[in-house]
């Protein structure tokens, strides 16, 4: 099976906005699985990396806010929410954004449309987790374009920086996407984060 | 709601190709609302009206091929799988496909990649079955860029025809996607298909 054959399958890129379960913690993180999956009613399904913080805290508070990224997006927006983990930092922060109906964390620029949403059903996938939702509002925030996942790979996201010189010693590489760590010091050709799929590209050394 | 402000989540378009039980019989259907959505191991998540012919035959085989459309993807192509039932029709009937492992119809042109797949879930969605599904295979066939529905209505959907000439008296309207009739002779404004909520542009007229 040729893996790579599933790149070509067009998204948008996303941020999945949530709360704990009493409203005292909001986070997020960024997904490009996301479609609307009925119309009558209207049913939105995201799929979510069940290790991330967000995916936990959707399944404690059931709600979430997905805030469709537009063209302007900058890189510093999805690294803040997509290259770091909710359990280190508070990755909204500094942010502009603000609280939807149901609590959920939206951002106020770099959008084109908001929508809030209450989870209906959740399937375990392994390494991911499906939330088939209803959407209890949509509103459009902005005239840009959507910001496709072809565009971010080819425009947005950085190209990889060179290997770390110096006296270091690089024992491993960990995936900035999931925070898998791969424990030798070299990648082996062609290889995929075993987690969340993400080539060499997305890992960072790890020194000794 | 603004439920257009659901048109901002980006994908691509499929050809979803299926067959009855025993595989006496093929059929097909367009659709957008597909993703992948988990990687370990792979899985994909694909939405089909419920009314189309296409949803019963998956429901009933448990298998499916999506052809992944290319930009070269002509409007006789999206036409002959989108606009017709195949309760009336044998849409593949001159088309170029060959049948994958599975005994499901991909096309042999028009794409860039083909992944055939085995149901393990379905959640029912009122207006809309959702299916979460294995990748037994995938394949890249082709070097082209996907067609992105944006791209499609932008670029490869027709303008709509402009209302009927002559004596003839128009009683209802039919929606071209799935088929749903509206029996008044004029669309209110900003009208959306019940169904699958496509919007006038999508509808043909019947004539009393």
């Amino acid at each position: 099976m040729e893996k790579t054959a599933l790149y070509s399958i067009s998204s948008g890129v996303f941020l999945l906005g949530t709360r704990s379960g009493d409203g005292s913690k909001i986070n997020g993180c960024i997904t490009n699985t996301c479609f609307q999956t009925a119309s009558n009613p209207t049913r939105l399904a995201v799929s979510v990396i069940k290790q991330n913080l967000t995916c936990r805290m959707i399944q404690e508070s059931g709600v979430f806010a997905l805030s469709v990224l537009d063209d302007s997006c900058s890189f510093g927006t999805i690294s803040r929410f997509g290259y770091q983990s909710g359990r280190d930092a508070d990755k909204f922060s500094g942010a502009e954004y603000a609280l939807g109906a149901n609590g959920c964390p939206f951002l106020l620029s770099e959008t084109c449309a908001v929508l809030e949403c209450r989870v209906l059903n959740e399937i375990n996938l392994e390494s991911h987790v499906l939330f088939v939702a209803e959407v209890c509002d949509a509103v459009t925030t902005g005239k840009n374009a959507p910001l496709t996942y072809a565009r971010y790979q080819a425009e947005v996201k950085p190209k990889r920086e060179g290997k770390a010189e110096g006296e270091k010693t690089i024992v491993g590489w960990r995936c900035r996407i999931c925070g898998y760590e791969f424990k030798k010091p070299e990648l082996p050709p062609g290889f995929e984060c075993p987690i969340c799929s993400h080539t060499a590209e997305d890992f960072e050394p790890i020194y000794g």
